[in-house]
């Protein structure tokens, strides 16, 4: 069986290979994949910063949605036609983190379209483990989005945030505007922080409190808005030393912040303030199975107007052109791209 | 009534001079101090670093202990002739640090001995809020090490230590000393990390594991120890970068960093691995009162050789050598004053 694939080359380059699939092994299920949003990791990989562990010849993508097609020997509870999201973790099963039950941060983690084949192509095959299966009236294109916000979900598992406490999320890209959301729904008054001005206004239509720290003094606004408490929670999604700068800055006495974004780098931070604030930090990566199951009912509950996080699907064929633009405009949210041959 | 009083006059200078002691206010008492130990925070000041918060006519010192010589006004439960240490924090009672029931680090906090007057004096008055009254069979001398150990046991709470958890405790000077035996207590296995061979030799004879991360890469040493798990939990209380680098490496995934180092500049720090390892790291200051009571337990169970840690006692009259010859001393721990004329 062919099924067109997207590969990664390196040098910014995807080619479209028909590639005979196997059948789905032992404990595995085929996928036929619908949609796959383009993630921030997968430009990344595209821009080259990540070509020691991903190489040369593979095919990308997690945030995907799709349909069962086969089943592997020894699979249960699974079938044929179920409409499905793939939660992209693979775990060693007995390294130190996976001993304590934290699988998900597994020291040999595996993740599914990056260390292994992802889901830029037709035909996809997977652990069986890792299947979620979609309630019948989330529609396939809207469910690519179940993957990036059960990260907002468990980002904001992680800061325990309270109803009515409040929460200032530094950095208004797609990851920041879904944690917000989530943030909102579980009772925090939200406030973001974010410089592109597009994105401001992305998040104002959405209700959103926002600040421009390159305009105003977005500590001394903070502290006015909460009577001089300033956040109960913060979560760093910007990934910059600002960013950094702001999270001790605008955090209350004992606040959580989260830290959400990968810093490369190492940034400076005012340690000071953990000690004199008794400020807390809490890292926060990928998910746990509930994650998903809340994102999917958040979804169904019509937490994200996930039409207008959508910016724009295009077809498998396209990908290249999709990746390039997606490089120039700073004020997309979603690209996604359509995997199957027919919208579904 | 006169009292013989230590006053901090700038330049590394104290002077001893005979004052006026007042009689207690209403809801003060009047303290007779006995011992009170040398603070990292008292050498601070010696050497000019906070002369613009502390001026130059204070009497500071807060590591005490002595007895209740005199009642103010409108005091209840306390009487003339009992032995107490006083825990230094004076709370304003209506920040929103103190509104959230964190009012031992109120956004207006008075410390006791730094932002008001302190015990390197004979005759003290305090605010009656603060006493803790000794039991029987703890010497005034062991008593004045409370203070110290109670933030110890602050730090400990905050990591929420469980018995068998890998500890790993980086600067083995007063706190670091008092941290590792307040870990190892609640069932923690203690590694101290540490530079000073004296200190490195005090902690080997007190029956711990030590690593100098000079000599060895200390991160591969807590890897071996723990079978490639790393420190459940990690104590910074060396403030330097090297340690802040340090804390990140010997992290187990999940574990939990607790900042007790004040850190005058904002070192560098691997954000990277508190995604990556889901790391936290909590800010630590001063004490709740249950610590104070916690330090008391423990001493009377023996949990601190006193007469060991304590380096030295020299009289209140010989108050400027005793500094100058601590500045000079980075193996001491805990360098004591003798307040009263007579020792207690």
């Amino acid at each position: 069986m062919t099924s067109k694939a997207a590969v990664y080359r390196g040098n910014k380059t995807f080619t479209l290979e028909a590639r005979e699939v196997a059948p789905p092994a032992k404990g595995e299920v085929q996928i036929d994949v619908a949609y796959c949003g383009i993630c921030g990791t997968d430009l990344h990989i595209y821009l080259g910063h990540m070509d020691k562990r991903v190489g040369f010849e593979r095919t990308v993508g997690h945030e995907m949605s799709g349909t069962i097609s086969a089943i592997g020997e020894g699979v249960e509870g699974l079938a044929a036609g179920q409409r499905i999201v793939v939660r992209p973790l693979d775990a060693c099963g007995h390294c130190p983190a996976c001993d304590a039950g934290h699988q998900h941060i597994c020291h040999n983690l595996k993740f599914i379209g990056i260390d292994t084949e992802g889901a830029f192509q037709q035909k996809w095959n997977v652990p069986a483990h890792t299947i979620h299966v979609l309630p019948d009236n989330l529609s396939l294109r809207h469910a690519a989005l179940i993957e990036p916000l059960a990260v907002a979900c468990h980002d904001v598992k992680r800061a325990r945030l309270q109803p009515g406490e409040d929460v200032v999320v530094i950095g208004g890209g797609p990851i920041g505007l879904l944690v917000a959301l989530v943030a909102r729904h579980a009772g925090g008054q939200v406030t973001i922080s974010e410089i592109n001005e597009n994105r401001l206004a992305f998040a104002e239509k959405l209700g959103f409190r926002t600040v421009n720290p390159k305009l105003v003094n977005a500590a001394a606004f903070v502290a006015e808005s909460t009577n001089g408490k300033g956040a109960d929670v913060v979560f760093e999604v910007s990934g910059t030393q600002p960013g950094v700068d702001l999270m001790t800055a605008v955090a209350a006495t004992r606040g959580r912040i989260v830290m959400v974004a990968i810093h490369a780098s190492k940034p400076q931070i005012d340690l000071f303030q953990f000690f004199w604030r008794e400020l807390e930090m809490l890292g926060a990566r990928v998910y746990h199975p509930q994650d998903f199951e809340q994102a999917m009912a958040l979804l169904e509950d019509g937490v994200v107007d996930c039409d207008n996080f959508i910016t724009d699907i295009q077809r498998l064929d396209a990908i290249q052109g999709a990746f390039e633009a997606l490089t120039k405009n700073p004020n997309a949210m979603k690209s996604m791209i359509q995997v199957s041959e027919e919208p579904a």
